[in-house]
């Protein structure tokens, strides 16, 4: 009988309380509040921090990511949250309600931050971005991070860029006070959004081995470098098909991927995880935003001569488009070879459709003579005869 | 200096007059009104019906296609329209307004027919469709055509199937009356939505090779069995990826193509047109609509050994998806090998980014396991952990 210990919250027992009969018909045992101590590879055991130890044929680490909290004084005051676990959403909630939150302070301009910063403000709540970098989402070409910036300024929230923060102490006009390095801030709840980094002690005294990235190190059919254990999600490593680079990208769709492949592996049903080409997408407002592939830096750092574009189009065709939406496209790929290597999308609407079906671009490794002659569902309403697709691959692939 | 001479409506003086320049500046001499009565290729000229030739290097056909117009009595009667032409659509915006129309019949119930019926139905013109089948969009799976005929329902339109047309008189309470097998029926306006005939009288007697599918058959370079003289847009046929065939599917996007790739070859820049998946998509009221690749009965003809599978799901994650809006998704694939040949997709939203998706996994010849593990760009607003795309795909492969 195999056993599942993942990290366990505080009220995990209240939700697999909804289904437990789910569990009982699969023969799954699930023990919570149950920290393990200590994995013995050659044994063959986990020791649970009571003491207990449970043999293992085949083990599943799935230990996850822990959400990075800044190494600054005051962060251990009640109102100062990261925002991983189910735990950290409720806790958020209760304060929320409990203290009557006026502001927000969120550290970070990730896409977590983002999407917290809309669903603060939607609760009426006055929200302020403070970030290191001089616009937010930087991973966006700065054509791009400008706009989601205009977004927030749009529904009054403050972005303070170039600042570092210090020290977290109590407020006078509000609960806290965030020191920086450029003045202090004050709000009733602190967010830390800065990221998060997998989870690997447990395997690291165990011996196992942990990639470049920092997370640990798995094949294709997310085995480790120990035998019969398996690592997969957010602690675990990722083939990436563009880059040829195993890589951290801790996102739900391919945690579950992983989860489901090691699964059908070690039922005897083999199976290898053909990888990610990076795709990922968030909402911010009124603005979506896509990605996917690899960003110019990225490529560069992959060893490709890159050349890219950016063009602005409408997401349905012009005749249909009442709002006057505009889909931004960017397009990046190999000056050698023409490959397509990677993609950004912003707009009202229509982002993520075109990155998902550029992500199926990359996918295949197509070049972009492939991509600037796809076949797609052409009809006013959904985009012209010629999609923002095609006429940025066939630009892009004049200009390399 | 090439001359360009394609099918010519009445108003297409005053449409380019608005942009002269544009053509002088590029120096092509533009005639309108000016009917081609014969080819001579051997000698490399054109006569006009006016009794002028016009010699020519490199030559284009353009001919589009003809809307079917039945072949029963009292279709010269004024009220009786197709829809093909920029000076048809005009004339029946004249027609309306003219006559205050209160209630159309439209023969055909393709997506032409499913758009004109919206566009009436906006006007406030009471509609009836009129169609040989059972339900409308016959392509479609049943399941989904049996959802199309719903939404006309719901929005007020007649669908009356099974029924063949015989004849149009006048009528008594409204303009003409449609007497068919199974009853008459009247309106103000008829329209045949029948789809088209690809129009090859000049190619015919200039003895150009007609495809199978009676369109005029053309090589990847766009050319025609005859030297110089090449073939574009719903004249010609174009070669279908999935299939291995050359078929005849006279859409605004890949007559694009076509004539972007005969430009490029007579410009001396060799282009070959890498074809179709037949990608396509239309909306009918609150309903999308979109299909790729071979329905069951295409992948059948073409010698393969179908398996399909229809799974709803969301089109965005369950929690978010605040109208319990659905999306249906359909795939085909191959028993034998596991290739993935063709979707359909409906809903209320999100239908035809699943098949623009997919149409790219189509474009590189994918099975259903890269299909079920495809990269896509996951976030709740956007779609669930696991998208349809995937779902659909995993199911139908353990059932192969």
């Amino acid at each position: 009988m195999p056993y599942y210990i993942g990290d366990v919250i505080g009220d995990w027992k209240k939700l697999i309380a909804r289904t437990p009969e789910k569990f009982e018909e699969t023969g799954v045992k699930v023990r919570v509040s149950s920290p393990v101590g200590e994995i013995d590879s050659r044994k063959g055991e986990v020791r649970l921090e009571n003491g207990e130890t449970l043999p293992y044929d085949d083990l599943v680490l799935a230990t996850g990511a822990r959400a990075t909290m800044l190494d600054i004084p005051g962060t251990e005051r009640e109102g100062v949250f990261v925002l991983k676990t189910l735990r950290d959403g409720i806790d958020i909630k209760n304060y929320i309600n409990e203290k009557a939150c006026r502001k927000a302070i969120i550290i970070g301009a990730g896409f977590i931050s983002m999407e917290m910063t809309e669903g603060l403000r939607n609760l009426g709540i006055e929200t302020e971005v403070i970030y290191r970098g001089e616009r937010p989402v930087s991973r966006w070409d700065p054509e791009f991070s400008k706009l989601v910036l205009d977004e927030l300024v749009k529904n009054s929230v403050s972005f303070i860029g170039n600042t570092l923060p210090v020290a977290i102490e109590g407020g006078s006009e509000y609960a806290l006070r965030l020191i920086t390095d450029n003045g202090s801030h004050e709000g009733d709840l602190i967010l830390m959004a800065l990221g998060v980094r997998p989870n690997t002690e447990l395997a690291r005294y165990a011996d196992i081995e942990i990639g470049k990235t920092g997370a640990l190190h798995v094949d294709l059919s997310q085995r480790t470098s120990k035998e019969r254990i398996y690592a997969v999600g957010d602690c675990a490593e990722v083939y990436h098909r563009v880059s040829n680079e195993w890589v951290h990208i801790p996102l739900g769709d391919i945690a579950n991927k992983q989860g489901r492949v090691a699964g059908s592996n070690i039922g005897g049903n083999l199976k290898e995880f053909q990888g990610v080409v990076g795709a990922q997408s968030f909402k911010v407002f009124g603005l979506e935003l896509a990605a996917t592939g690899l960003d110019e830096r990225a490529a560069q750092r992959s060893g490709f001569d890159t050349a890219s574009m950016i063009i602005w189009g409408t997401p349905v065709a012009r005749s249909m488009n009442l709002n006057k939406d505009r889909l931004g496209l960017k397009l990046v790929a190999d000056r050698k070879t023409g490959k397509f290597l990677g993609a950004q999308a912003i707009g009202e609407s229509g982002a993520v459709g075109r990155i998902n079906t550029l992500s199926a671009c990359l996918w295949a490794g197509m070049d972009l003579d492939d991509v600037g002659y796809l076949d797609l569902a052409y009809s006013p309403p959904f985009g012209g005869a010629w999609d923002p697709i095609q006429i940025a691959a066939q630009a892009l692939k004049k200009r390399l």
